[in-house]
């Protein structure tokens, strides 16, 4: 039994997607980022960088969306969320989630956790006052030069769709302008008719 | 045959590093930043997020640090440069490396590269300012809950080590205070001594 601690509109609906697609026996524990638990000790010791998503298995706790998607593609083969043998299509895969992870997740970040980067609020409101543009152009060269279509990858759905979907949940409340992204938008619309994104969507935010 | 390209004192060693520990058939090209090629059109044709480290294969680009480890240590299984055959050791180091990409590599940019994610100089300069701290609670967690010894999975040695070698490269820079980090002080010295690391540095760095 795997169990996944997650908060809503973070990035760990990704996680929770791939287990659902993978049809993983797992089960979710919500964290409660309004009452700060994600620092509290007890979730600091199962993950102590006190953010999510955490995955809990019987081998020890996992973290950081790319490891946690490879893993549950791995020990989900049949699921076919990953290109796992063939080692440049797999690398194609592991560099457009590390581009989200890296540099679209944390141009955002920008928006709402600027005190990770400087402690001067004019410093913090300038921040803000760049996501717009930072998370636009990030966005931007997914849909130019990255999002093949319809899928990610091309033909093949995966990994880097359910982690792309969960990104761009943000976009409006960046102050991004969505007329600028029609592949984007269009791929967000498509993922969110998907059953499972569906049933996954509405149990995190009920 | 393989290209990497790649700036000097970049995360593009990591890469480099693997490639060599790898025994792979590779070339290098060193992209000129303080001329800014990463920004020429030539370099944007060939990775248009404009940054390193890029490996041009017979099959296309990869870019993303992580991403081209496993990469190299899938194509050159025998060098053992990660555990292939355990998803959930490979998960753990994904994780690692992850955490390397997204927040102690982009805690180390807020100090050179602060123009990405704010405009005002005031901002900038408040952003450097927090770098010696931002970087060295990321460090101070390696240290204390990440860096098992005497490599960073434990008895194995891979992929971790030269990446987190590179990164720490760049705590002097940063402003950390390495008295406190003799853990990972002691990692990269032992690192530096290594022929292969040895080799790799001096060419990049002559």
């Amino acid at each position: 039994m795997l169990t996944l601690y997650y908060a809503p509109h973070s990035c760990a609906l990704a996680s929770h997607l791939a287990l659902e697609h993978a049809g993983a026996e797992y089960e979710t524990v919500r964290v409660d980022f309004a009452a700060h638990e994600q620092r509290s000790p007890a979730y600091l010791a199962l993950n102590p960088k006190g953010r999510v998503p955490a995955l809990v298995t019987d081998r020890g706790v996992l973290t950081e969306t790319p490891a946690i998607l490879l893993y549950v593609s791995q020990i989900h083969p049949d699921a076919g969320l990953a290109p796992l043998d063939d080692p440049f299509a797999l690398a194609e895969m592991q560099a457009f989630n590390s581009y989200l992870c890296s540099t679209v997740h944390v141009a955002h970040a920008h928006r709402m956790r600027g005190a990770r980067w400087a402690d001067d609020p004019s410093a913090i409101a300038a921040m803000q006052r760049k996501v717009p543009q930072s998370v636009g152009e990030c966005f931007g060269l997914i849909e130019r030069e990255m999002l093949r279509g319809p899928w990610v990858m091309g033909e093949r759905h995966g990994l880097c769709d359910l982690y792309l979907f969960t990104l761009a949940q943000w976009l409006e409340a960046d102050g991004v302008d969505t007329a600028e992204l029609p592949k984007v938008m269009d791929h967000r619309r498509r993922m969110a008719e998907l059953p499972l994104v569906r049933k996954v969507v509405a149990e995190e935010t009920t």
